[in-house]
């Protein structure tokens, strides 16, 4: 039997910034509990105080070692840091446990860090309803900075760029140079670019490819932000400035340009929206347990009605 | 600009079984057209006659040459018999179109034969709402058989059998055994197994594999109905009697047990609550354009409301 959710103290401990309440409301946004409805709530007119940072990039090119630089260089600016490792791909986020674990080593005892890796367990909504939850939580928490680390490649980085304020794109000399990333489509997402990795052979060329690819992309849709190019070498915590730099810039740029509410609000329209088809995705499943459904397809079955004027009772019935 | 859809003449033609007005339906299918909706009226009460075939199996297997082999001797029993050759995972559909190309040198005078490939193009529904569509196309059109082959592997096979009143999995020795078709979720979805390219070494270990496998399966989803092992070569025409015998038998006993109705009628209920969520996600994005969203979306950023709140008045709206 799940434990019963005393939601005002869980959100009252949460917003002291207690772990452990954290940690249940995260697990809460997890397993898409009806108590988040109150948790939610509850949360109103808390959060809108972090700045949320997405980390993406292929595997390999150091994804857990860049973040883990980020958490150390914001702790020593004094800055609160949450991180949330996302595993689109996986129900088991195998990866970003292991990145976890390497992490929790470092910042076990720093009462100024908390790490957490989330599967999205493929569960209705998927990416654009647990993670703007989960960032919720952490932002009532008071962390300044939320970093959110997607462990999966492709659409899901794309996803998670849209729920970020600033996404950070990660690419290695040789394996991501600029045509590639324009195939993956990670030129139109990255706020930043970091080429980690730059003590290697073909970093400059894989700067030059970028930049010249950002150059000839166009940049109307985020708002004519050029996006900067930073080398880092995140293993020795090389150019780790740099990137702060220009995550800060970004961040300036955002506030003046008006585009941090126009992202904001564009998010929140998707976890509304995902919200309402989940409720209504619900409500349809209610007219087929008590067989309502099932009526109207042996209408269609039997050639008393078609597909249309029955899902047109069905909607008719929800509302 | 779109040619206007006369839509009486057009299912009158194609329930004639003229060639060009069953193109011409099933494209409308493909792109979704509003005039679906009159088109899908009008073929109340003409559907149901078809026997659909579902034909799947992993790349490599001989889907194409099975199919071709069961037309012709689908043709040989005086048959008329539709081809649906469906690319959940391809906007192109290439593999199709080569398969098809081969089939239409063959078939091409033969007017009791219509072949088409399909992409399901990830509109709305997918597969789930474009494929039942034109099934009901060709089942009008009065094809005695309605054969709906896969080129896809994974997910998209389970969501074609589901879409089949008879599901036939193909396999070949050494790439399908027992095990690999248990691992790929086939072993639940196949009404008939039919083991291709049966004079290569191994042919006849598959076929114990997977009767053994059958044997320990849990069949009672499928309704008792064990599933029997045929061997061909379908590139030379052996054992296309006996396929024909297994699906015989396998339709002698969805009538006499009830599948064949529970079967369409569970199919035609997750098209209706494909075509009514659609419904849904067309009228939320109208609320977004006319910025109801946005204004809800300004509020929670704003901290005045929750997601959940502001997706009930989404709901609300709608309704």
């Amino acid at each position: 039997m799940p434990r019963p959710v005393d939601v005002p103290a869980l959100v009252a401990a949460a917003r002291d910034g207690a772990p452990r309440a954290v940690a249940r409301l995260i697990s809460l946004v997890e397993d898409a509990d009806p108590a988040l409805r109150d948790v939610m709530a509850a949360l109103t007119g808390h959060t809108g105080r972090a700045h949320v940072i997405g980390v993406t990039g292929a595997p390999g090119v150091g994804k857990s070692t860049s973040t883990n630089m980020l958490i150390r260089v914001l702790r020593e600016q004094g800055k609160r840091v949450g991180v949330l490792a996302v595993d689109p791909s996986s129900p088991f986020s195998g990866g970003a446990l292991l990145g976890d674990r390497i992490r929790m080593q470092e910042h076990a005892l720093d009462q100024g860090v908390y790490i957490r890796s989330m599967a999205s367990r493929g569960h209705l909504g998927g990416l654009s309803w647990t993670t703007p939850q989960a960032l919720r939580v952490l932002d009532v928490a008071g962390f300044d900075v939320v970093l959110v680390e997607t462990v999966g490649v492709g659409q899901s980085e794309v996803e998670v760029a849209a729920l970020a304020d600033t996404t950070i794109v990660l690419l290695a000399p040789g394996m991501g140079d600029g045509i590639q990333a324009a195939k993956a489509g990670i030129l139109e997402i990255g706020d930043v670019f970091v080429v980690n990795k730059a003590d290697r052979d073909g970093a400059d060329a894989t700067v030059r490819d970028l930049r010249h690819m950002i150059s000839l992309g166009d940049r109307t849709a985020t708002g004519l932000w050029r996006p900067p190019v930073v080398k880092t070498v995140a293993s020795a915590g090389e150019g780790a400035g740099d990137v702060l730099a220009a995550i800060a810039e970004h961040e300036a740029w955002l506030v003046s340009s008006g585009q941090l509410r126009a992202r904001r609000i564009a998010r929140a329209a998707d976890e509304i929206e995902s919200i309402a088809m989940a409720t209504l995705r619900a409500r349809i499943g209610d007219l087929r347990h008590s067989h309502n459904v099932e009526t109207l397809a042996a209408a269609v079955v039997d050639g008393a009605t078609d597909p249309y004027a029955a899902a047109d009772k069905v909607v008719g019935a929800l509302t």
